[in-house]
Order: C-alpha cells, then sequence, then structure tokens
C-alpha cells in the first residue's frame, strides 16, 4: 500500500468522526429528552446508550461507509448510515459485554455494569441492559431509514443491513460451545468472517456502495475485499489483548485469556504440550494470577504462535489487496485510496 | 359493533393463520439449516426462533396488517409484512421471558429455559436466549424488506417498523423501577400505549397502511383507532392473567401477582386498606401460596376491581369505534368491517 493512501484515509477517519461525533450528538439528544420525561428509568437507559455510543470509538465502521460510498459528497448523504453503523456497534456491544460479564469498555464501566448500579440491583441492571441494547438496535434502524436519497438506493441499503445483523448475531452464536458437546467446531476464521468482517467491513462497504447506487457486481467485489481484512482487523484485535497497550485500546489486558476465548493466538499454541501446559494455568480462569498471565503471554510470544499470527495477518491484507487491484475500473480514484488506506488502518492498527 | 364484522375478522384471521403459518416454515426452514450447517449451537438458537414463531399464536398482529391495508389482495403482498410482526413478537417474547424468568410461553417451554437445558448452563443458555432474540430481530427486519412493492411504500412502512421497535422497547423499559426510587411513575395506560398498543396494534396497523400507500392523515387516524384498543388488548390480558383459563391462553394463571406486576387489576386495588393486606401477601412472591394467590384473586373480583377493569376495556373498546366511525369516507368497506370486528377480537377475547 503507498503511504498516501494511508493518510488519505486518516485524514477521511479524522473528518468522518468529527462529523459523526456531532451528528450523533445532535440525533441522541431530542430522544434521551424524549426517554427522561417518560421515566428516570427509560431516560437511563437511553442516557447509556447515548455515553457509550459517544464515548470514543474510532469511528472506523463509519469511514467505511464514506469508503464503499466512494466519493467525496459522502457527507450529509451517507451521515445518516454512519451514524446506523456507530449504533449497531453499539448495540453489540451491550448486548456482549453482559453475556462476557466485562466490566470496562471505551475505557467506562460497560453499560450493565452501570445499570446495576443506577437501578440498585443485578436484576434490574441486567434486564434494562438488554433493553438499552434493544433501544440501540431501533434507533440505528430509524437512524439509516432516514436517508435522503431515492428510496429504491435506501432500500438495498437496509437489506444489506439486516443481512449484517443477522450475520454477526450467527457468528456469535458460532463461538458458543454447549458444555456437553465435543463434536468439530467451526473454524476460527468462519467465525470471525461472520462476527467481526461483517458488521466491521463488508456491511459498512455494502451501506456505502448501495447508498451510491453501485450493482451486484461492485458489492461482490467489495464483499471479497471485506471478508480478509475484517478478518485481519479481528486477528489484530486479538494480538492487542494480549500484546497491546490498555491505555490505547481502553480495553483490560489479557482479559479473552481469563474469560477462555478462543482466539487465534490460542488456538496456535494448541500441539505444543509445553505451552498448552502454561495456557492451562490461566485459560478461562477468571481469578488467574499476574505470574501465570505473564507466562501465557511470553510462550504465546516464544512459541511462535505471535509471529504466525502476525503473519496470517499480512497474508489477509495482501488478500484484500490483490481484490482491490483486480476491482473493476468503474471504481473511483478516492474510493480505492481509501480502501487501500484501510487495509493499514484496519491491519496494521496500534489500538 | 356489527355481528357480520365479528365474522368477517375471523374469517380473516383464520385465512391469515393458515397462509402466514405456512410461510413461516418455508422463510425459516431454509435459514435453520444454514444456521445448523455452521455449528449445532447456531442450529439451536435458529430452531429456537422457529419453533416460538411456529408454536401457536393466534396471529392477530398479522391480521392487521391486513386489516391496516385494508384489501382483499391483501395475500403475498403483505405476507412479508405479517411475517415481519410475527417474527418481532417472537423477538421480544425471548427477550421479555428470560428478564420475567417465565419457564412457559405458548403452551411450551420458554426459550430461554429450553437453551439452558440444551446447552447445559445457565449462562450459556441466557447467552444464547438473548442472542436468538437478536437473531429474530435480524429476521424480522429482512422479512419485511423482502416486501415487492414500489420502494417509497416498503421504506415507509420500515421506518414504521423502526418506531414501533423503539416504542415497545421504551415502553418495557418505562414498567421497570429503581431499587432506590420512589418519585411518580408513568401511567399504567402510558406504559400500555407503548409497550403493547405500539406493536400489537398500531405498529401493524401501519405497516398495513403504508404498504398500501395511504397517505400521513390515514395514518394518523389509525394511529388514534390503535392506542385504545392496544390499551384495551392490554387490560385484557391483564384479566386473563388472573380469571382466565390457562388452557386456553397457553400461559401459567396468576404469574403477574406472583412477579408482581403492577398491572391495572393492581393500581384499581389501591386506597382500598383491606384489599392492599391481603394482596401484599402474594404480590411479588414467586413462592405465594394457593391459598393466598386465591385470596387475592377473590378481593380483586369482590372490591370492584375486576369490574372497573372491565368497565374501562368498554370505554376504550368504544373510544375505537368513534375514532372508526368518522375516518375519512376513502376508507375501504372491507377494511372498515375488519377494524370494526378487531374491536371484539382484541378487546373482548377470552384467550
Amino acid at each position: 500500500m503507498t503511504a498516501p493512501n494511508v493518510a488519505e484515509f486518516a485524514a477521511l477517519l479524522a473528518d468522518v468522526r468529527k462529523r459523526i461525533d456531532a451528528r450523533l450528538v445532535e440525533w441522541l439528544r431530542p430522544r434521551v429528552s424524549a426517554a427522561t420525561e417518560i421515566s428516570e428509568e427509560v431516560g437511563m437507559a437511553a442516557a447509556a446508550v447515548q455515553d457509550l455510543a459517544l464515548r470514543g470509538g474510532k469511528r472506523m465502521r463509519a469511514a467505511l461507509v464514506a469508503a464503499g460510498f466512494g466519493d467525496r459528497s459522502w457527507p450529509s448523504v451517507c451521515e445518516p448510515a454512519m451514524m446506523a453503523v456507530e449504533l449497531l456497534q453499539t448495540y453489540l456491544l451491550i448486548h456482549d459485554d453482559w453475556m462476557d460479564d466485562d466490566p470496562v469498555r471505551r475505557g467506562g464501566p460497560s453499560v450493565h455494569v452501570s445499570l446495576r448500579d443506577k437501578l440498585g440491583t443485578r436484576t434490574l441492571g441486567d434486564a434494562a441492559a438488554i433493553l438499552a441494547g434493544d433501544l440501540a438496535s431501533g434507533y440505528a434502524q430509524a437512524a439509516l431509514l432516514e436517508t435522503d436519497l431515492p428510496p429504491d438506493r435506501v432500500l438495498r441499503a437496509a437489506r444489506a443491513f439486516a443481512r449484517t445483523q443477522v450475520d454477526v448475531v450467527t457468528g456469535q452464536l458460532a463461538e458458543m460451545r454447549g458444555a456437553r458437546r465435543t463434536g468439530p467446531l467451526p473454524s476460527v476464521e468462519t467465525i470471525h468472517a461472520l462476527k467481526t468482517a461483517s458488521y466491521t467491513v463488508t456491511g459498512p462497504l455494502l451501506l456505502g456502495a448501495t447508498l451510491a447506487g453501485a450493482d451486484d457486481a461492485r458489492c461482490a467485489e467489495l464483499e471479497r475485499f471485506g471478508r480478509p481484512l475484517g478478518i485481519a482487523f479481528q486477528l489484530r484485535d486479538d494480538l492487542l489483548g494480549v500484546f497491546g497497550d490498555p491505555s490505547a485500546t481502553g480495553k483490560p489486558i489479557w482479559n479473552d485469556i481469563r474469560q477462555g476465548k478462543r482466539t487465534t493466538l490460542v488456538t496456535e499454541l494448541r500441539g505444543d504440550a509445553r505451552a498448552e501446559a502454561v495456557l492451562e494455568r490461566a485459560f478461562g480462569k477468571v481469578d488467574a494470577s499476574q505470574a501465570d498471565l505473564e507466562a501465557v503471554v511470553r510462550v504465546m510470544d516464544e512459541s511462535g504462535a505471535r509471529g504466525r499470527v502476525e503473519a496470517r495477518i499480512r497474508e489477509l491484507c495482501d488478500e484484500a489487496r490483490r481484490v482491490l487491484d483486480a476491482m473493476s475500473p468503474t471504481m473511483t480514484e478516492e474510493g480505492r485510496a481509501w480502501l487501500d488506506g484501510a487495509i493499514a488502518a484496519l491491519g496494521e492498527r496500534s489500538a
């Protein structure tokens, strides 16, 4: 990839972030007010959605809507769809953090933790958190459908959005494992494609493309581009969860290990008896000791697992680049530059 | 209301049920197959959605889509929207039963109870149930967007559908009460309008109307009609939860009392010291004795609370009828007959 394209995407991201943060503030404010007028509890849930949606977030998904749209006229035209992908992310994070009982998100308390505190009991807080997620889901749909473009384009975008939601939920279910089950699991990359690539890369790109009136062939190209890049994004996430800087990522370090998440770093240790023994002492143990966790981190590095995941990220980014190079020439110059820059921003990021 | 219209709506309901049950079977089958190919766990969640969607259900909401559409040409044109309202109901029931920890729904185990059993732990089952609800939500959106009509109509219907979702979730939150809160709560009827009238009556009517190309004035009329009728539906539900026949309703009797639900029957007892004392012994107590529960049921009857709720249902049905009588003359004859028949079917039902 070329350095100018990396800078182009970074500039797009900065512009998108500024606009979308402002637009979300403006869009959510009257909704939180209306909710608060109904009752304090409704207001708390709506405010929890607002707080999480506005608290940080790189707006990478929103920027990918512009990249899929492929034209500098994206502001205002694409903003409702951008809000929609960010609100979809908010909805998914709320439900996901409750499922994993993760206490921290984007450097603050996760929604279920905050609502347990505000409502006074765990049962009430958990129920309110599920409903807050459901509210964010309704908001996301409503935002997208405000798009001011010909109805056939908005309708195609809404269809892509619904499919994205089905895919991401399917991916989250594919990660689960029944207590008594022993049969084969889906491959980690199949799960990543459904669970992450769908709503992080492919979904936003398709929203932008359908709003731009792209034909089915272009949409198919973007799906072939988005899948490897989305998987690379998830692998990078897995690496950052073990080797990253929590102050940059906003997430506690080593949680994946404590929670027993079957990341690629873990599957790469399989078959190495010494490494597996080290892993076993901390894997899936919420109260694992610092020393045991550090030993796992070391063995993930020394066994070559980390290096193999890095190599796989490079392969996936190369695959995305090959798809991009082969894209039909009707692709705009901006679109091409943004997609090229996105490869570095998603695959090579440090936060 | 006229007896012929009651029969008309009953005939519509029977026709809708037959078609929608068949259409849901056909629509869900390939989705459950695809889910099962990914993993057994994904298949379990998709099958849970399918089972609940197909297990009973009167399809009253689907029939109201046809009533809002107002024309005998509803089959095939309205079927995707009808599936959507039934799948929305499935999604809401799954999350709601988990929140209330209700073990039974439509005469079978609720989804979280069934998934706890299938997946082997409570934590896994609960997470899978929330995701199964989320899956049903994605399915509902996808189904609606398959509607084969001009895009502007489908888009208006999708907007009404998103608003319905926001309203119903808002209503569920409005029913919650923080542990340390003592201030005023929203009125029970405000909650019913948001929580029940939205997705049971107004939402389905607006879907049908927008698909028929209705103007904003007609949509506003239908909202004014749907709100009192939806509240009446909820009041009837509350009465059936105490005085109904569980073999007809498919729900365990007296659960609302055990769970401490603030139904209108309960608020109607307030201020009557003797009645309140009787209520106190069973209200919100999951292990309340049969004798204490029977005493509450008796006092709800003898104190006049039951009679006052019945009277309020009659008032609300009359209000809906007045709105219907005043509707602009562009309303079709079928539409008018179905809406009139719906008043009896929703307000006066015994199951």
